[in-house]
């Protein structure tokens, strides 16, 4: 924006908008892409809503953080405007969704991608997966997604895992819920399965998770995989589940001994006049950034 | 429901639940169909609960017309339970719409659908118009909905009443938004519009809707032609647009001097802790069968 | 309070409580009563917190009346503590309203009461006919309330005017809902019903009003005879009803032409976040009560 | 429901409504029995709405209980229609609910009753100990609900366990909150409380619950026994409680080391606009059953 | 934005966002100045939200204006990033606003200015009224916003027209809230007041209204200037108050007769989960506008 | 207040408001002010109605405490009006809450403030620390705000323990956000700061807050302090936090091993129809009093 004169300006639409070092594309090393896409959600709807709840929050955090004793804004972190979909199918969406993505993927930007429902996975998953063979999948999720189609369509959110596993194998964390026909399926699929119930009885769950991941890691984070006490902005949300400092625990030890090449975090849909879940969301997204480039801001 | 007790039940689900009058379907002279269809809107979502919460509403009136001097409940008012969409394209949906539509119509039941989005409403007058030849289409609206298409689909409920025109004549009442597009495309087809800015400037534009209606006519009310200060449960709530006076009075008006063969209330995406809007459609309803009706009554 | 020391205080609970003048019992011309009962409310609960939100919203007041040219807080308004119900039965609260009421009545105080559901205006209405023989009551309402009984007891809020049809005649406007049972009762009853869908036909409907009631009068006005557009706030919100202007039109007729006694304001169920129906109310007990004492303040 | 046609139906008012399977009320095992009775309850109104969130709530459940390895839905679940009360005094209420309760238990169903208020537990406790002798009820719930009368009445939510004495002894888990009369009664009553304070103190605590249980239990779940964190959608939230995985501990070992005849889930208060606690109560429905029923599945 | 690669956005921000036709600075003839303050309003805290909600609800209006016939868009509406206060003192926020107003006025832009709570409207005035000398002011509100000082500061939003006087002369129309100290000091002061309870006795009031003022005018609107009924949306909804049709006469007349050189609308408080009043906003600045560039856009 | 007749009557504005013991003011042990401001807050406003529904939400609690055995009302808890502020400036403000929390300790009361923002903790240290040399804070609290100054004011609630370290050294519970400039400070300033993070890694964290504490304590509760998953309703609610019984441990072992002389609790911004949190807000307030005046109950 070129103005004939200056004055102090309210930064919306940029993430961690409050901060004074503004940045650019170029030199930015992390890019948040936002993705509204609210096309085939069912019970609650309004996941559209998300991205723009998660910037607008992402404004009122301090920029320290203090498990790392790091600002990681510095590392240059540049927020793309929403994408629209001015498309009839979702064959297209998906198309779209893929080329973007693999846009920044092919310029060695870290990618978050804002969702929107789970549905835009796949899309961002294969343009990783080109990029990086043998790439893993860490989902974080209520429900295995594992359905082969739902109302008539395999793009559904219900299906976005069993689309996932065409492009990378992947490893499931806080699963409570799924279909008799997804419980039948989901052994000979490539995918392993830590169900919430059950999942922490042994001390090491952690650990089995990251041995499960090959070298190269996309996270996938539905919000409703955790509990709906601290998050219950999310279309179905399932009783159990993550809790804060678990997350952050796992997402921390992942990314210290693997490579985590990018990240979406999908299905908010936010609740009118109830801050807190999106705000979650963007002291996660600052976590996880945190985590994954304190030793480059450290050199 | 074939229970070996009796006790005294709510009836949900069904238009004026509190009547003491059960029905069947066989014998009843009005049909209530809902088509909780929600896959277009924008902006913001929720068409799909409006069906619900029109029926939960219904079952707090009372049943007596103060105005006709009837209870029009006796004719026998059916309520069919809510349509399912397990279907992957809108020309599916759309085909099992008109199709049920048909079944209604071969049978000389009054039809009174329950959207859902304005989208529904052309497979509906497709099925009307298939049996009543000449037939005119009156709605009551914010919008044109003459788009030809709208975010890469012909089905988008922006394109409502241009896929009606396929089937039927319109008139449309209380219109006060539409795209320059739309403003140069209606002139050449088969619509009439009476602007709301300016409909009320002769007193007579009520006679003037009546006249420009063919004999047999199909009621489309799309309840962002209400005005948003008795309408805000929509979603692109326009100011301006009927009271509900003016509304009753065109509407009893066009049934007694035309003869009206269904009817849709369409696009009520209900506001949570906030019942009026539901309220007013389900009084509507029961205004517009007291009106068709009456006669019926009272011989 | 007597506090050792002082400091400026925030007036909680206290009608009009922003301003300066401070007042007691026994020199006040006002008493306001606030009886939050919530026994037998269908659809919509919450009449409970009717009081307490036109209070609070009545100390957000501009205390000049533009039209009357007085501030009549002057006279002396003073606010009760909200009654209290520890009773088993609804004979027993009614007693309890009625002796409040009368030792109210019994000092010469212009009483007027907050609600609350509407059954507990047959109490206040004995107190008052007891003082006043001859007593009319002025109600507004989109109900007639004449139900004989209804789920189970006589003193549910839909037969609150069968009820003060013991006491007083009365004469009803705005009614647009009733029962067959109701429309059969009323031709036989002590009562003169202004239907709203055709109350306005004739010019000099508010003058036939003033003609139906006698010398002294109750006015009892259940908030659902508003239009919702003005009043969404209330437990089954009927369309039509009368806007703020005609309501104010009607009360400063009737009370210049006749003596008006005392008044209730009731069913203001609040919806939480939205103060303009509270506010509503605030300011519409500050009309009634300038238009009344306008002459006491000018003399 | 017979029409002479077909199509794609919401099942509205199923438990569960999503499954292909329908049922019958001879041929199933389990009955919901929804009662939404709100006649007492103070401070936050709404448990009416309780019974209908729920049921719409479990249409959005997946089917496949991943702990058991079972779908217990194909052991028959029955929804029966919501009790209606058409009645003056909670007498002929109390005297309902055990009537109809009655009838269910002569006949071999598990009941599973929706309040509701909690003032319908001990008519339901009522039908269950004339039926099995030597019952004991399970209590989880943040009050004692010890009062021998609240409000002028013995029926108020406040004495419900008080009441329920009169049929069976209880034990009462996550207790966190009582009057000093309640407490000074509770030493000479046949219940044994469980002070959610301590009761984690000792890591048998639940084998202690269970050690004071009978060999036939009825279980009555007030919603308020769960942290508020997870539970924020009931009359009174009280700070600590069960977690959801306490709660599924609890009553999985009950129902494995007791025989469990029946059950309710009461006083929820539905909050606009937040589906997660409706959620959860269909859910933990779903998981009893499934405790209960998975030996006669999987022989 | 300078990006390496394309792709459909989303207009977050940016006044009818859905446009085709993006603009620059320097070209375009409306200048949108959002200005979110919002530090002494008292009762329903945030308008701070209004200017982002209103642009939000922008992006939603069709673009073509049915009245005038034209689409305004056309004559370059820019809009500028919200102001931020990073000041202690009222003082300081008011120079701020002044110099900002000022800069936009000297390169002759029509200014619309997007409040924030009304005390912004003096700073705006005062760099209108250097520009323009013999500037009158027609402001639409509620409130008389007359006191010399209100909780200790002469620039409380209680005050904004007192010191709007100091700049320009006023006419005040629709209100209906003033305290006894204004109505005191309103005869001496440079302002004509038209009160909502009687302005609309004389079919002439508009021509009235135009004759008072001079024939350079700025507009200020605060929303609650509207009945409450169509704008619920602010601090003080006071019952009453302008339709939609009498505010766009009165507006279209103004323009029409006098040269208009600004305006603001201010003290929208957005609803959680309500748009209507939003959208109210946004489709007013468009009415405005068409009527104000109607004759540039058709020579 | 002074009633020639008398009624049973709802206790507003007063602390557990339902207990049947009335007290005065001279004779009561504790003090509760409410100190309702709200100038400075960011992001989602409405400190302002925080005392007002923690009031409301005690007159629901019961008023035995089962942990300590006690029934601490009984010590005498009187509450005063809520503070009013006429003030321009928050010099003049801040001086006011000192004078009238030094009126109320130099009567010997132990004071409970409830707030309203953060920005008046400073003010009542210092009558603290005036009376109690040598006296420290223990700060519960997701932020540190130690800031130096924040939007141009050194009295923003961002800079309150800034501030309070005039008076006090203080020791900081649950942290978890702070700007960088904050974490470069805090290493010189006289706090001793527990992250969230990793404060319960060790299992005598609790011991090492109660070693750091001097023997005389004043405790300042911001509401985020707790886990958002039980307390929303903040204006920033940060994830991570205290649990209830966390909470409850600390407080109580405090209060066992030092002398605690008086407490606020601050920054809950109520949430529109959601009682969960300032019920919290409530009961909290009842353990602490419950802890400190069990040994003066005993004796």
């Amino acid at each position: 924006m070129n103005l004939p004169f200056e004055y102090d300006q309210v930064a919306v639409g940029e993430f961690g908008g409050t901060t004074p070092t503004t940045t650019d594309f170029a030199n930015s090393r992390v890019v948040i892409l936002p993705i509204p896409l609210d096309r085939t959600t069912s019970y609650v709807p309004g996941t559209r809503n998300g991205p723009h709840e998660i910037l607008v929050a992402s404004s009122h955090m301090e920029l320290w953080d203090e498990e790392t004793q790091t600002d990681v804004h510095s590392v240059g972190i540049y927020t793309l405007p929403e994408m629209e979909f001015p498309f009839a199918t979702m064959d297209e969406v998906i198309r779209e969704i893929r080329r973007v993505a693999s846009e920044l993927v092919s310029r060695d930007k870290f990618v978050f991608v804002l969702g929107g429902e789970h549905s835009i996975t796949p899309a961002v998953v294969a343009a990783m997966a080109a990029k990086h063979p043998g790439l893993s999948v860490l989902q974080i999720d209520a429900h295995a997604d594992l359905r082969e189609s739902f109302m008539g369509t395999p793009h559904n959110h219900a299906c976005a895992m069993r689309r996932t596993l065409e492009y990378a194998r992947t490893t499931q964390v806080g699963i409570r819920s799924l279909s008799p026909e997804e419980a039948a399926a989901a052994a000979a699929l490539p995918t392993e399965i830590f169900y919430d119930f059950n999942m922490r009885e042994h001390a090491d769950w952690i650990d089995r998770v990251v041995d499960s991941l090959s070298e190269t890691v996309y996270i996938t984070i539905d919000v409703d995989g955790f509990d709906p006490a601290i998050m219950p902005a999310t279309g179905t949300p399932e009783p159990g589940g993550l809790s804060w400092y678990e997350a952050l625990t796992l997402l921390r030890r992942v990314i210290e001994q693997r490579t985590v090449v990018g990240c979406d975090i999908v299905e908010l849909t936010p609740l009118a006049g109830h801050v807190a879940p999106n705000f979650l969301c963007a002291k996660l997204i600052y976590k996880i950034l945190s985590y994954r480039f304190r030793s480059a801001l450290k050199s």
